[in-house]
């Protein structure tokens, strides 16, 4: 311990606690004031030694509600849907894997990692084939970005609020710390033909999921990514390999990817063609709108919640956008008649979750709650109104209007269109 | 689609191939050229639908001997000893929490949350008791900060290379991203007494590992921890609480956290004298070594691997200080007689594991590998020779001297000595 600097640490702590207190007041936040007793009392499980070592461990019994949410799968179907990352548990910015959203076609193929194999071909020199272990050897990137399904949110396209948390209406984004090869080498070895301008992705998946990538993302950010948080993909997210384009809609970054076709133009692919489109309110659909437009939501308090009586919260949430990196959330408690800047966990990465967190004194009285994110391209999330005037309500995808939660004097906290 | 982008992307693409594939010879890395058969073969597992959904993931099965290492625990116990994140099979900077190393002292007790208590008390004017529902309400961090048991390669101390692998030699280290309470917020509310310049911590296993922290640390950046990589701690790393101290050694950032008591000097723990002291050469022990020194250990490739034959390969590693910030990874492939930069993955955090990597042409003859980093408080990394020079090796803690692998011409990659 370096002495001067513990002591000028001291002194900035001593001056900084009174005027904290004074502005926040911070007790009476659920604290006892208790008398001293010493040694506290010593609960039952500190009598009798604990468990043993576990070679890959798991959350806390106590915790065994904190899972993904299915909210419907396809009929007929056990493995075509999606299923949700709650967000309303869970805190910073990384994703646990076992919590990552899912969405899937036809199910989450079982590959062998051996008999794997992925092809690049079409308009280049050198149609190669790579083994995984191949593809282990070049150099690697890792990225700390976000993803997300385009259909996330999409419920609330409907007219009335659909009741629902955090996690099930905005739960089909998750951050991971996304490592591979970056898909520009692989082109370089292959030999792009001019006029290659687009890529065939097709996964190993039994919906054979296809999407035509732009060669210029293609060589701007595109990884090949084998690792997911530290550990190889998980099996749901694309094991052994998936292609992965920074800030664009998930279902680009096409899942157990094993072609790769470079074309002069788009191919038009069913999953590009009836699925994957934009419907808007004159009938006309959007095609290949690529990024995640700017987006929030508040995650603590939402929606199911119920406050315990008036007092200091803290509200916190998250940001993102698929255009850059956020910029400003600003939250508002009046239902958007005011606004308060949040404070951004720093470091802030560019198309990556970002965690925001306000100070919060609840009077006791009606509130409605609100996050406004703003990017540093210029995108500003839209009040829900603008957003539905602009696209109609016919659409199901990129849907990234501002979501509002009331709060009623008794402490119930719900969705409301406001 | 932006037109400009996309062909400013393109040019720069067809300008850097050319250089990047003379300079490297990127082919010959195991893809194989091939006939551009089309469609390609149809695996198995594109022919049925594949698995259905799954409320909390876990890895392929194919994945499964990437488990935590547990090398020894204490005769006659279940539970108190070390088990290790095997760090040769990971990527990135983020330790899955499933893998996060664990060091134990009793085993895990299995905590009900509703029923933990935090007791603040001692020399404060108001000594307070928490649940964790109150904890829940106060503001919050998220930092990503590495955490490495002072134990971490103690068996470099002997005198001949221990034979183990990356993660058994160096897996007492991992990196998440840690959500929590400042415990200065805590210290300001209960109100410390003049003179309480240090804070005994208690957790709640049975061993009742206790540790006197620092007043200095503790209102500088200690947290009071509840959310580990999004999700709440892990059984094995503290749930439902944990102290965290950036960058210090592990068990000071006392799991299962119950108790913090104010007082002038350190208590003098079982845990603070007969252990985590540091016998020198000279028979005299060092106590209170709190940060862990600058240190790096090369992943890829390391002991127990065997390289496929010359030609183009990646060295990647990690690197952290408890000091600082890492500013510099040299690598070395000639026992240290020449050094070159490894790029570092962005961003470098304070405290935080930080990845590097270089790209290695194996010209197929006997090398020796070594990485030495330097953090920005001027701590270099020293060679084994000289650190055990100077602290001996009597000690078990706090060893960070240069790893070495030497790859013979059969590929194969041992840890040495040199």
């Amino acid at each position: 311990m370096d002495k001067r600097v513990a002591s000028v640490s001291r002194r900035r702590f001593l001056g900084r606690a009174a005027s904290l207190l004074a502005a926040t007041g911070l007790l009476a936040r659920g604290a006892d004031e208790v008398a001293a007793a010493e040694p506290p009392e010593v609960p039952p499980w500190m009598k009798a030694p604990g468990a043993g070592f576990s070679p890959y461990g798991a959350p806390s019994k106590y915790e065994s509600k904190v899972t993904r949410t299915l909210m419907r799968s396809q009929p007929g179907t056990t493995g075509s849907g999606a299923i949700r990352t709650p967000l309303e548990a869970l805190e910073g910015t990384i994703t646990p894997s076992g919590l990552h959203f899912e969405r899937s076609h036809s199910g989450v193929p079982e590959i062998d990692p051996d008999q794997h194999r992925l092809l690049i071909h079409g308009m280049v020199k050198r149609p190669l084939i790579f083994t995984i272990d191949a593809l282990l050897r070049y150099p690697m990137v890792s990225r700390v970005h976000f993803l997300e399904c385009s259909g996330n949110s999409q419920l609330m396209y409907q007219p009335a609020p659909p009741n629902l948390t955090a996690g099930q209406t905005h739960g089909l984004v998750s951050c991971s710390d996304w490592t591979g090869v970056p898909l520009r080498l692989l082109l370089e070895e292959a030999g792009v033909d001019r006029g290659g301008e687009w890529i065939l992705a097709e996964g190993a998946d039994a919906a054979a999921m296809s999407r035509s990538i732009p060669m210029a993302k293609a060589i701007d950010d595109a990884i090949l990514a084998l690792f997911q948080n530290g550990e190889r993909l998980r099996p749901e997210n694309g094991y052994p390999l998936r292609l992965f384009l920074p800030g664009w809609e998930g279902n680009m970054s096409v899942k157990w990817l094993r072609r790769l076709k470079v074309v002069a133009a788009p191919i038009m692919t069913k999953d590009e063609t009836s699925r994957y489109t934009d419907l808007q309110a004159d009938g006309k659909s959007l095609m290949f709108t690529y990024p995640m437009e700017v987006k929030s939501v508040i995650t603590q308090p939402s929606h199911g919640m119920t406050l315990k009586g008036a007092g200091l919260y803290q509200m916190s949430g998250i940001a993102w956008s698929g255009n850059g990196t956020i910029k400003k959330v600003e939250l508002s408690t009046d239902g958007g008649a005011t606004w308060r800047d949040a404070a951004l966990t720093t470091p802030v990465l560019p198309r990556a979750l970002t965690r925001f967190r306000l100070p919060w004194r609840w009077d006791g009285g009606a509130a409605i709650l609100k996050s406004r994110a703003t990017d540093d391209a210029g995108g500003v999330q839209p009040e829900r109104a603008r957003f539905i005037a602009e696209h109609g309500s016919n659409a199901v995808f990129h849907y990234n209007a501002i979501a509002a939660w009331s709060v009623a004097p008794n402490g119930e906290v719900k969705h409301v269109y406001a």
